[in-house]
């Protein structure tokens, strides 16, 4: 054996030994986690609160959108939920908040011959109120901006605008679908208002045809005359598109009462578990406490607000002791204004607090698919070495994406930020409309993502260097 | 250079080039194959047809237990689809069936002090009826059949044995926690008759707390006499468990009026697109058209059924040439008997007919998860190369398991054998029970599983050797 050998051999022996205790302390490593990534599962699924406290926030509460009374019993409630836990912390972030309300006159109209049919419809969002006895013009369909735009002031003028766009049905993720669509609901308004437009009506962001309106937030352009805009539901953007076919200038009358008032004060609900050795750097997990005022809430967000408190009772339950302080937060006013969101980034930066983390569930209580990371390279590689660990219970989708509205502003100052995705094909069924309800939770899918989250958070919060 | 090193080079160009050659190749045919499967799934969620088709099996057939008129017209029905469909050939095949029938009684009640509580029960398929003025017995509660032996003839004599083991929530796979509670349904009455036991009542198969009985078949062992069989609710079994604690000596009484007829003559629907290069060579896709007589059969199994000839109808639109022969088999008796699987398999096996491969969807149209195919090795490598190209669908699981029941009886022949399976957590929330109805579909679910399983064929068809 010549030297040379001699130390390839030796080194060959040394990086072979490493490479051995790398292996079974990684073994070892990859078995605790995947005992306790089992017991987080067993605890969700036999010993879960989460759906209890659900039903709760829907039947008991209900619509809750910001400066209403059901937000604040939502405030109120989630507090004492977090503080019955026995949280190291609970503490409320004060918060202004828009505060729109519905009014309750929703009805439109129109004749076509000598026939009436009328639409469900609902005031989009801060829009403003029509008139008291309506609203009145010929209308104009169109699909998309650039169609209203060549059609010009000519054709727009004191007409009412049809902004009718399906969704797109071959995505497969339909939150691409509602991407393709929103524009619509949310700029549709000023851009028809540009043109001399007295009102907008905007089919309904679902892939459903059927006959509840959607509501969801719009934006006035301050450059534009502020004109009243209203959802129809899917059923009625059919039939009001096909009678237009045959008698385009028929007159649609909508009324709605939408009052603005001045901003009021609200809240974040915050509970936190205690870090053991970085208690001054944060990983928070949320959802958002509004919910629009048509239904109980349900999937958009009272889903992500109880799972948010479960992931970590689940992590408390199972005596685990997190390196970093752990937060579940209960954002106020994702749905027409950020503030919550906006807020508590705000408070954190003040204060100097780290983020590391933010995890947020905001797409329905449905069956878990998996993480969107907002980072690619080496911290989508950090979650990805996950990968094996997770996908038995579902967890296969560990993309890079976007995350949530809420955590959105905390990414400004560096935090990691992570969107939980459960499966999209449902959610909007129920987004905005009068059917998203807690008869439309199913009790494990809303358990298994408490589960999902609680894992993610004891992975990042074990290994992040 | 040394003739050695001229010679390797030579050879690492060949083989370079012979990869390239493989790599552009598959690189081509990946290409072409991603694009067609993207062409399924866009004509499946802008063109489907199965769900129409669905509805006026539900709404207009519903119930379709063998023997039934329902079963026959359901025989007429997807008949006429087929051959609405164009397909190369649309053929019965004749089949005797049991023919049970539930009667018009299904009532329970016990006594405990002053107290009548009625109990939501109905007779397990395949159970004789009680005498007319119902059976009356004490009750004897236990979890297993191990439990039940240990009580001996002495205890469970001339009782109603009362079978509580409730479904393990733990397996995230809810298939997994009926596999482990549905003997007490299949066995229990004869378990319970070896001892002297006057009847049954079997907690309902589910993980949900409801007053929904649950059907489903039971089978008498000849040895021991035949004594009634029936299934109560969850919310029924919990309030009948929790009485008995106080009151063990309590009198339950239960009736039922279900019969017996004689085997009764009905069929198997099949449809077929002839292959073009290997048509002496089949692929079957099926579902079964029987479903118990509760409901309208909506998710057991009138999804796999309508995904069934969807599957077909999807490759017939887009112009694919099959290589082989290809087949959407309705079966007929899945419930309580088989019979359909079983003549299928002995009629392709007296006529010669090679089945290549079976696809069967009996697990509810729910949103896709993957395959389970019943072959390792090869066989299971041979499906998992295309994972990255399914992957995008929500395709993410293929593993080896259990297929389909009605497919089963074709694997003895040789036939590899595909299960095709959609997320589980709803499923047992509908199977067997009074709300397996058309309103339990999602539309885009249904869907996107006619798209997986005629994705599937394609890939079988095209790429098996």
């Amino acid at each position: 054996m010549n030297t040379t050998l001699f130390l390839k051999s030796r080194l060959a022996a040394v990086v072979l030994a490493g490479t051995l205790f790398l292996f079974s302390n990684l073994h070892a490593q990859n078995k605790e986690d995947s005992l306790f990534i089992r017991q987080i599962f067993d605890a969700a699924l036999t010993k879960g609160d989460c759906y209890r406290v659900l039903e709760h926030l829907c039947t008991q509460i209900g619509p809750r959108l910001s400066g209403s009374k059901g937000a604040e019993d939502a405030v109120v409630y989630t507090r004492s939920v977090m503080e019955d836990y026995g949280f190291d912390k609970v503490f409320l972030q004060d918060v202004m908040v828009p505060h729109w309300e519905r009014g309750n006159i929703s009805k439109a109209s129109f004749v076509s011959g000598k026939q009436k049919h009328n639409l469900q419809i609902c005031a989009l969002g801060s829009s403003i109120a029509t008139p008291a006895a309506g609203i009145s013009g010929k209308v104009i369909e169109v699909k998309n901006f650039d169609e209203l735009e060549k059609l010009g002031t000519e054709k727009v003028k004191d007409k009412i605008v049809f902004f009718n766009r399906p969704f797109d049905d071959r995505h497969i993720h339909t939150f691409r679908a509602y991407g393709g669509a929103v524009d619509q609901r949310g700029s549709g308004a000023s851009k028809a208002s540009k043109l001399g437009a007295v009102a907008v009506i905007v089919r309904s962001m679902t892939h459903l045809i059927d006959d509840f309106p959607h509501a969801g937030n719009m934006h006035y352009d301050p450059q534009y005359p502020k004109i009243p805009a209203a959802a129809v539901s899917t059923k009625g953007a059919e039939l009001l598109s096909e009678i237009l076919k045959k008698d385009p200038e028929l007159l649609l009358t909508y009324t709605i009462n939408c009052t603005t008032h001045p901003d009021a004060p609200s809240h974040n609900v915050v509970g936190q578990l205690n870090g053991n050795t970085n208690p001054d750097e944060y990983i928070v997990v949320g959802g958002h406490l509004d919910a629009w005022d048509l239904a109980q809430g349900a999937h958009d967000d009272g889903a992500g607000c109880v799972q948010s408190m479960e992931a970590l009772r689940l992590l408390q339950m199972l005596g685990y002791k997190p390196k970093h302080s752990l937060r579940a937060v209960m954002f106020m006013n994702e749905e027409n204004g950020l503030r919550g969101g906006l807020k508590y980034a705000e408070l954190a930066k003040e204060k100097g607090e780290v983020h590391r983390f933010a995890i947020e569930s905001d797409r329905g209580g449905f069956t878990p698919r998996g993480f969107s990371i907002d980072h690619g390279g080496d911290t989508l590689a950090f979650f990805q070495r996950f990968s094996k660990l997770i996908a038995p219970y579902g967890l296969t989708d560990l993309v890079q994406g976007g995350s949530g509205a809420d955590i959105g502003p905390l990414r400004k100052h560096g935090t990691i930020c992570v969107g939980y995705i459960p499966d999209s094909q449902r959610y909007f069924d129920y987004h905005h409309a009068g059917n998203d309800n807690f008869d439309a939770i199913n009790k494990r899918e809303l358990e298994m993502g408490a589960a999902s989250m609680a894992v993610l958070i004891y992975l990042a919060d074990k290994y992040w260097q």
